[in-house]
């Protein structure tokens, strides 16, 4: 069936529609009210478990907001529960007992994504039936590297001294790691799209904790695969490596549809770096949101006029909306780029 | 007084001394067991403010390690005395009432630096008294964005919430604040300069919270005007721009000494960006020592190789040295370093 608004696929496939698509990260979330009255009803982890819920939380932003993508309310780390590796979110996510030992790796219990996580594709079918093919639906992962560390260091780190004195101390062990993770993730990412996912998103949100040498040398060629593998899926893939522009010439060498880019550089910079043949995502630092409409609007209009430098943009922010923003604010944000 | 050993400071005038100078950000800390010894006594605030014990554990690693240089001990929040406000480290810095609202910045009470913390000068003279001019001893503060934001959030920070709604919402408040913090910070590091500081080093640990436009814009001015006036002191400065490699090019119009490099670039693209003109330090990923002695020797040459590339290089890490660090693998590094 035909999108009534595929105007976001067209970008990802480098065509460029009559207005800039526009979604923001973590559009579905603690900034909206009607998201809050969900979640005064089910902790966290039970509305990443209930497909009706996820679509109704999904759905927000598309109405709220008119936002051109809907992305599946989920969490990088659900797909954990395929390893029975149990994540606590209150509210950061946390492992109770993080892998930390060669004695820790080899008690691993790679368990098969398809029938562990089962309830993520049903949110994906049920946000799809919800959609009703108002917009596209985005499916996604955490990158291997970003997985892994969480698995690793067992919550958020600033030094990534776990993560990082493994890939240092045991290499082997590291890539293992990796290798596994990345097979992994492609059983996920294709079973997202076998329930309907149209677009697949890739977080390597931790990709800044590795210095640029390292992140070549240890993390790239996995995502390579990942991203290359799941193209074959048939659907665009967006690859978002944050925390380090720096590393924007590496992640380019990947070949995915839409290079995610976050908010630490110009995007007429980061497109220089890409090179202007690629189909950029970004990059409005979400802090802007919590300014006043003439600053929105100014920033706003001034990375549409950067992202004409690309074969394509999708505009995005730099990296998920706070949960301080007004959604009046929002919602104007979405007016704005639509407009510009 | 001739040092006996200056080739730390050689190097910042853009001289290329027999062996490359090195020294680590955070080098008298908490890995050294002679100095958890010290601390075991006191205070992380009392042993600040104990002229005699700065001097101690200052000269540690100049013992232990054989390092080119000494750096004060101290913090770069314990200038905030001077406002009357009160940091607490347990251990990492917080501060029980940040200044939040224009109602809180008008109780601010700016202080004279020369008299508010006049144990941070003894500590100056202390340590030279100690060092006996064996190596030069260097100087420091937080840069003003990097203290107002400790002084604005109240602690450490992912998103810089406080300090970028200020920026973005009241920027003629947020600019008021940053032009008196660098007032301060003058008159500050003159002094440790009069008491005795052979060098200086600005740390903008938070130059990373800001896009580079709004770095350019909000930060950039302030900076460069307290890296000039302090020029006029005499002594080289270190401007050390830190979480955004992408902001090089920024940093490195202003006129510092010596352009501190952080480890998220590589030092031969740094040397590209901001020119083969200028003297650079750094930038060996602090984590990189959680390694092997193999390891350590390959990373830390190829720095000293690249260094080559730049007017003259200071080895040094590319953030402070982790409390989890093996000293004699710290050792270690610093004869690689001699001996490259």
């Amino acid at each position: 069936m035909a999108l009534q608004n595929d105007s976001f696929l067209q970008a990802c496939r480098g065509l460029r529609p009559s207005r800039t698509p526009v979604w923001m990260m973590r559009q579905a979330g603690r900034y909206l009210p009607e998201y809050r009255e969900v979640r005064s009803k089910v902790s966290f982890t039970e509305l990443c478990r209930t497909p009706e819920l996820c679509a109704e939380v999904t759905l927000q932003p598309i109405d709220i907001l008119g936002v051109d993508a809907a992305i599946l309310f989920s969490d990088i780390l659900v797909v954990l529960d395929a390893l029975g590796v149990e994540v606590i979110f209150d509210p950061a996510p946390r492992i109770e007992a993080p892998v930390r030992t060669v004695a820790d790796v080899d008690r691993i219990r790679w368990g098969d994504p398809r029938e562990e996580v089962a309830y993520v594709y049903a949110a994906v079918r049920a946000c799809k039936a919800a959609l009703a093919d108002r917009v596209p639906l985005i499916g996604f992962c955490g990158a291997p590297f970003t997985t892994l560390s969480y698995l690793v260091e067992g919550k958020g780190s600033r030094d990534f001294e776990h993560i990082k004195g493994l890939c240092f101390r045991e290499p082997g062990v590291f890539h293992g790691l990796m290798e596994r993770m990345t097979d992994l993730l492609i059983v996920y990412l294709k079973a997202q799209v076998e329930a309907g996912a149209d677009a697949l998103q890739i977080f390597d949100s931790w990709a800044g904790a590795l210095a640029p040498d390292d992140y070549r040398e240890h993390v790239l060629p996995h995502l390579h695969r990942l991203v290359v593998e799941v193209q074959g899926a048939s659907v665009p893939v967006i690859c978002f490596a944050r925390g380090n522009a720096n590393l924007l010439a590496e992640v380019a060498t990947i070949p995915a549809d839409v290079i995610g880019i976050d908010w630490s550089i110009t995007l007429a910079d980061a497109i220089s770096v890409v090179g202007p043949e690629r189909v950029v995502q970004g990059n409005l630092d979400p802090m802007v949101l919590l300014a006043d409409a003439a600053l929105i609007e100014r920033k706003a209009r001034a990375i549409v006029e950067a992202g004409k430098g690309a074969r394509a943009h999708i505009f995005n922010l730099g990296h998920g909306i706070s949960r301080h923003t007004d959604p009046g604010l929002a919602r104007h944000l979405i007016e704005v780029v639509h407009s510009a």
